[in-house]
Formats: structure tokens, C-alpha cells, sequence
């Protein structure tokens, strides 16, 4: 099966479970909202791209971590969207899920999936993988470095910026190369450069593309780091410095492919990966 | 070592690794103001009880599952008390965490907690009876019928009360009862019953303070389920009803205790904990 059907279909098993019997048909509606049509599935598919260079040996395990991580991000999308931080109506083109079931179901949706993401583990990693993975991705996640403290950095007067990009983005990106191998059996430890380095493309993808995109496009609110005084990269190196930043990073991250089998495959689906990041207007900005 | 001081010590260990190194200074504050100084931590003590009578041969599993089970509570306090839901000012007798924090940072740590709880699983508790604890402890607090659900209730417009109440109070309960046999290596399943004949007794017990007792002495508002028109036990069936349901509820715990090397110790626990939810008000109330 391929990683995305794989993805949809522990993706799917989840939100089934978290709706089963008594739960509140808002918050059931909601749980699904926040999770299908998915965007990029772009972790997900990270995590399970490492796990299978790893030589993946049990595909239940890479795909329930790949969906744990991806449970997180949609968590974090319903929180970040929420009044009290990014007040975003739009979300992979559709009404965001405070737009369509208002702050409280959309806050409780976003508390239910963080629980989910630590369940789906439970359920489906064998015993002897389940710590590391609970570890790794809490890790991303939590405090003091992971997405949640990344939004929590917008709430201080002074921002160190690369404490706030690595945890913003960059962690869950850490999360999903550290927690692929992890899955595999693999040691971890290894495949953090990597994470980072793509994290951090990815970053410089989104400036971009919130410089240069149209809500359309984009499917979410566009301009939104000028109007809330966050840092771009766009901004701060120009259009063609950004874009030479984000080719140095990606050349970077395939080059910090630590030994394994399956280094080419991976290879290959980095840069086929990345190469979606490079919003295509910038074919018309010169190098 | 005592209950109190092991929970304590353990919460301690948790919040001090979420406040780690690269931690976002109001975040990392309003984890620790969240936490500390406890309530009564009845849910637990409960845990610590249940897995001491199933004879606990762990003592770091068990701190881990009443400490996880205390941060989600924590969690669940700092959510509930946000502007959107019950828009409390205080709570433990002091400020609320978003009246101290504002609601960004309160969100945030409610978020970071969640994970928080989850990842001090990880760390403490020994391969064997990880699934097993991380997938009683999310029942209890996800969806479709954990705390997360019962407070999705009260977005809906038809509330079916035992629904709610058995979410909203009864799982956290549930949770406790059978983590703490989980993490003595016994059965969970069979400590339900006293998980959620308690969960039941603290409801009404809570229902009769918000009605009898004045704000100071409760250390939140008082008088919050009529305002919010939700269901209330003191109010159905009056404080002697209520007083009487109380007693039948502790009764009936007591006796749904399972037979277990440490029946008679747990059961005189249970009474001490039990006998502190009467409101001293009810001593005026005939029974």
C-alpha cells in the first residue's frame, strides 16, 4: 500500500475510535473536520519515508507513528487558528474549525486530537518501540521546545528567532525524522539534522509563499506575517535571498542523510518532496 | 515515602523537565502556577490507593500514573476556566491561569500539560505496562467519553445528564481506579465500578458545594451550574436528597471494591477521602 493510502487509512482508524459510542456529535463532527481533506500530509510522509530508508520491518508501527505526528499537527492548526492567536477564518481552503464550530468545540477538538495522537501510539506500536516513539514526539510537541512552545514564544516581548523557528516548525519536522527511525527500530539520534534542516526549509518555503502567494493559492490568510510583526525570511533577505536560502537548505538536508539502506529511495522522495515547497512564482525571480 | 510527597516529588520532576532549557518564560511559569500549589489531588491519591491495595511492586509506575493523571486534571482546570467555557476568575483560591497568564498562555499550558502527562508515561513507567496505562489514562480524558467529551457537552443543545456527568467527572475517576491497578500489574477492568461510583459521589458532592458553600471557602465562584443552567443534584433533588444520593453513592463504592490483598486499608482510605466531601454545612441538614 502506498505511504498516503496508509496514512489516510491510520488516520481514518483514529478519528473512528475518538467518535466511537457517547461522544458529542459536534465534537465528533469536529474531529473529522480537522483532519480530512488533509493538506500535504507532508510529516506524515517524512516519518514514513525515513522508517522505510530504515528498512521499515513493521508497517502498523511506521504508520501509526506517521499518524500520531500528523493528529498533532491538525491539533495545532485548530489552536493556532483559533481568536486569541493567528483569528484565521480560512484553513486548507475551507472555513477553519473555530470558522465552522466555534472557539469552544474547536478548542476541545484540538485538546481531543493531542490526546488521539498519544492513543493511536498505545493501540498500534508494540511495546518495545511505544517509549521512544511517546518520547520523541512529545518531545516535539510539548514544552520546552516543541510547537506548543514555538506559539508560546508570540506571546513574549522579546523573541529569540531561532528558538521560536525551531519550535514553531522545526520540532515537529525533528519529530518526524527522529520518530520514522525510531519506528524502524533504528536509533534516533542520527536523523535529527535532517528534521531540523527541512524544518527549516519549510519555513523559508512559507515566508515565501506568504510574501508572494493569494489567499486562494494558498488556502489560508496570506500577509499574515506582516501583520502580526512575525519574522520572514522574504522580508529579511529579499525574494532571491530567501530563494537561495531555501536551495541551500535542501541541498543541506539531503546531504545530512545519515547511512542506511535505503539512502537513494529517500533521496529521491526529498527532492521530489521539496520541490513542491518552491512556490512557483519564484520561476520568475532570478537566482 | 507518603502518597502526597510521592505525587508531589513526581509532578515536581515533570515540571521541571517541561521548564528545560530554550523554554519560553510565561509558558514556562503558568505550567508550574498551573500545578502548584494542588487541591486536594483526590484523583491521584485514588490512583495511588487502588495500585498499593492491588499490592504495587513499582512505586515509580504508579507516582507516574497519578502524576500523569493529576496534569491532565490540571489541564482540564485551565481549559474549563477559559473566557469561551466557564470564564472563572479564580480557582484554588487564587487568580485563574488565564486571568494570571491571559488566555494565549492559558491555552498554551493547558496544551503543554496534556503532553506533558503523556511523556512523564514514557519516562517513568517500564515497557510492560506502558499501552496498557497511556491507553486507560487518554480513554479517560479523549474522546468519544473522556473529560474532553463531557465539556463538549455543554456545546450541545440536547445534554443527556448521564453523558455528561460520567464524562464530564465519572472518567477521570474511572481512569484513576483502573491506572492504579494497571500499574500494579493487575486487572484494571474490575475497579471501574468504584472509579465511577466515586466519580458519581464527587459530582453531587460538587453540586451541593456550589449551592451551600460561599466563594472563599471554595476557592472558585460558587452558584456557576445555575447561572449555566447545568444540571445540578442539590437543586433535583434537593440538599436531602442530595445528602442522602451522597452517603448511598460512598456506600456503594466501598462496596464495589474488588477482593485484593489491601481491601480493608483502601477502604478505610476511601472513607477518610470520602468523608471530606460533605460540605459542613449538610451537619444542619436532617438526613
Amino acid at each position: 500500500m502506498q505511504g498516503l493510502d496508509r496514512i489516510e487509512q491510520t488516520l481514518e482508524r483514529a478519528v473512528t475510535r475518538a467518535q466511537g459510542p457517547g461522544a458529542p456529535p459536534l465534537l465528533a463532527s469536529a474531529l473529522h473536520y480537522a483532519i480530512f481533506p488533509g493538506g500535504h500530509r507532508i510529516r506524515p510522509h517524512l516519518c514514513l519515508a525515513v522508517s522505510g530508508a530504515c528498512g521499515e520491518d513493521r508497517p502498523v508501527v511506521a504508520a501509526a507513528a506517521a499518524a500520531s505526528i500528523e493528529l498533532l499537527h491538525c491539533a495545532s492548526l485548530a489552536h493556532d487558528d483559533l481568536p486569541c492567536f493567528d483569528d484565521a477564518d480560512t484553513r486548507r481552503g475551507k472555513p477553519s474549525v473555530h470558522a465552522r464550530f466555534g472557539t469552544p468545540i474547536a478548542l476541545l477538538a484540538g485538546d481531543a486530537l493531542i490526546v488521539l495522537a498519544f492513543e493511536t501510539l498505545a493501540h498500534e506500536v508494540s511495546a518495545d518501540r511505544l517509549a521512544p516513539l511517546v518520547s520523541i514526539i512529545s518531545a516535539a510537541v510539548g514544552a520546552p521546545r516543541g510547537i506548543v512552545a514555538g506559539q508560546a514564544w508570540e506571546c513574549e516581548a522579546a523573541v529569540p528567532l531561532v528558538d521560536y523557528q525551531r519550535a514553531k516548525t522545526g520540532a515537529l519536522f525533528v519529530g518526524s525524522t527522529m520518530a520514522g527511525a525510531a519506528a524502524a527500530g533504528a536509533e534516533p539520534e542520527p536523523w535529527r539534522t535532517l528534521g531540523e534542516r527541512l524544518g527549516e526549509a519549510y519555513q523559508v518555503a512559507d515566508d515565501l509563499r506568504d510574501v508572494l502567494c493569494d489567499a486562494d493559492e494558498l488556502g489560508k490568510p496570506v500577509g499574515q506575517d506582516a501583520a502580526r510583526r512575525r519574522p520572514n525570511a522574504a522580508t529579511q533577505l529579499g525574494i532571491g535571498g530567501a530563494k537561495a536560502r531555501l536551495e541551500d537548505l535542501v541541498k543541506a538536508a539531503a546531504d545530512s542523510i545519515p547511512a542506511c539502506a535505503g539512502r537513494s529511495e529517500l533521496c529521491a522522495v526529498i527532492e521530489a518532496q521539496t520541490s513542491r515547497l518552491f512556490p512557483k512564482q519564484l520561476a520568475r525571480v532570478a537566482a
